[in-house]
């Protein structure tokens, strides 16, 4: 099949804080994928992000496009938990004749707290696994505990750990760690125990690491695991009501995924795994349904 | 007194992170100062960054510079506490035929921690406060608490609040806060004590206050405040053996020791502030006087 004959019946858009991806649809099937190493903002907003994700599909007017992330920065669209992770029915906006679905985000009130896309995740999650209870950890830039009972969720946390690892590692003073080919997983679970059991003390344990540096104390390839472990130690440690004793489920891409059910383990919680990209397809997947009721 | 008229005797430099600063000196007095921001390394290293900053002076032959700062990346110089802030004498490298004398950073073993730059402004707070006892820190992107007592340095901690606050209000998700004029000071004392009691919380408090941005819920203006509050807050938990009970001082930038300053007073903690520039060129003053013995 050449590029000009991909005619979706829908559009499917996951639209992350760090990467766009679309699906051109038939009935429950993606045919095509595109992808994008950037967010709704930094495209130039929700119009051209989705004219660069389809460029190359036959996408007529009327077509469905499906999306989540955040699509609506006002906040207007947002739902009280606890609820369902997505609503009975979805509204459109129009964009080049096509009629485009924003899946709306959860929110909390006090302290402030919001999904963008992870309660898409939360619903693919649980139409592949119907009547799952239990916690639902998605990692990312910006991770977020969700707490899922009958089908609703009760309650959700979120954390910036994601993000300040990125920052850290690339734009901070310990970004001059040597390059490693990966995760050294006994470092990392060194530094999750250290940022467990002392977790108020994350900024002097950041020092530490480049004082480490500088100095040569630091074994080479040892800093990214420890900044990795430091972070979401310290999360693990504020998280814990969310994790200790829970039926665990990990969602996210495979590199957080990996670390963090390491971590979890290492405190004797088990997680069940599931993919980030595949959990929005069936989300999203879930949330064209309710477009035709 | 025209550029070309500036002959110090010695010049004294301070090479912050963020930050470089000489002093064209006459014995005790500076004569001029030259200002650049940028780091060593940003500047190319130490020789061009001696060369960018005295360009305009007439620095002759065997003319001795002071400098502090992270000058020895391979951390050889450094020296083990409790130890005085400045060595018995200063040796020399050659630049451009004068003679370059770097001050030794403190060290700590482990956890790893050292000073570069800190040691040379506590110095300076001795020299000017003789027979002081007490805790200083010294703020900055690298903050640190040193505890003081007959002289020596006894015992110190570093933390990276100033640069993570720098690097979440600049680079980060977080970064999208309206202009203010300033710190609201009621924002940020609520921010202090909710880190103060909730230290582990912070990726989670980090994430509230982008939640509440998106949401509107967080008020115009009240972003950067509660953002250094939270950073600040939780460098008081862990340094609270420093700062409970102690005679204190605090070293910096006039906007950074306000915020410290007001943070300690809410616990009930009073602390001398001193300028940051001052205690440094009095630190290098004290240092210029070991290479004549």
């Amino acid at each position: 099949m050449t590029q000009d004959e991909i005619r979706p019946d829908w559009v499917a858009v996951d639209a992350g804080s760090d990467a766009l991806q679309a699906w051109a649809m038939k009935g429950g099937s993606a045919i095509a994928t595109a992808h994008k190493n950037a967010s709704l903002a930094s495209a130039g907003g929700l119009g051209p992000a989705l004219d660069a994700l389809t460029g190359e599909w036959m996408v007529p007017d009327g077509t469905a496009v499906v999306i989540c992330g955040p699509v609506d920065g006002s906040g207007e669209a947002l739902r009280p938990v606890p609820c369902t992770p997505l609503p009975d029915r979805l509204s459109a906006v129009a964009h080049r004749g096509w009629a485009v679905h924003a899946v709306p985000g959860l929110a909390r009130k006090t302290p402030a707290d919001l999904t963008q896309g992870a309660e898409t995740r939360i619903a693919g999650f649980l139409a592949l696994n119907p009547g799952w209870d239990g916690v639902i950890c998605l990692t990312g830039p910006t991770s977020t505990w969700a707490e899922v009972s009958a089908g609703e969720v009760v309650s959700f946390q979120s954390f910036l750990s994601g993000e300040m690892i990125d920052l850290l590692s690339s734009q901070s003073s310990l970004a001059r760690f040597p390059e490693t080919d990966g995760i050294d997983m006994a470092d990392f679970a060194e530094a999750v125990s250290d940022s467990l059991s002392r977790p108020e003390r994350l900024a002097a344990h950041l020092s530490a690491l480049r004082a480490g540096a500088v100095t040569g104390a630091l074994p080479p390839g040892a800093g990214p695991a420890r900044l990795s472990g430091l972070l979401i130690g310290a999360e693990l440690s504020a998280a814990r009501p969310y994790w200790l004793g829970q039926n665990l489920a990990l969602v996210g891409a495979s590199e957080d995924t990996r670390l963090y059910a390491a971590a979890l383990q290492a405190q004797g919680a088990g997680a069940t795994v599931a993919d980030a990209g595949r959990m929005a397809l069936a989300g999203l997947t879930a949330a064209h349904r309710l477009i035709r009721n």
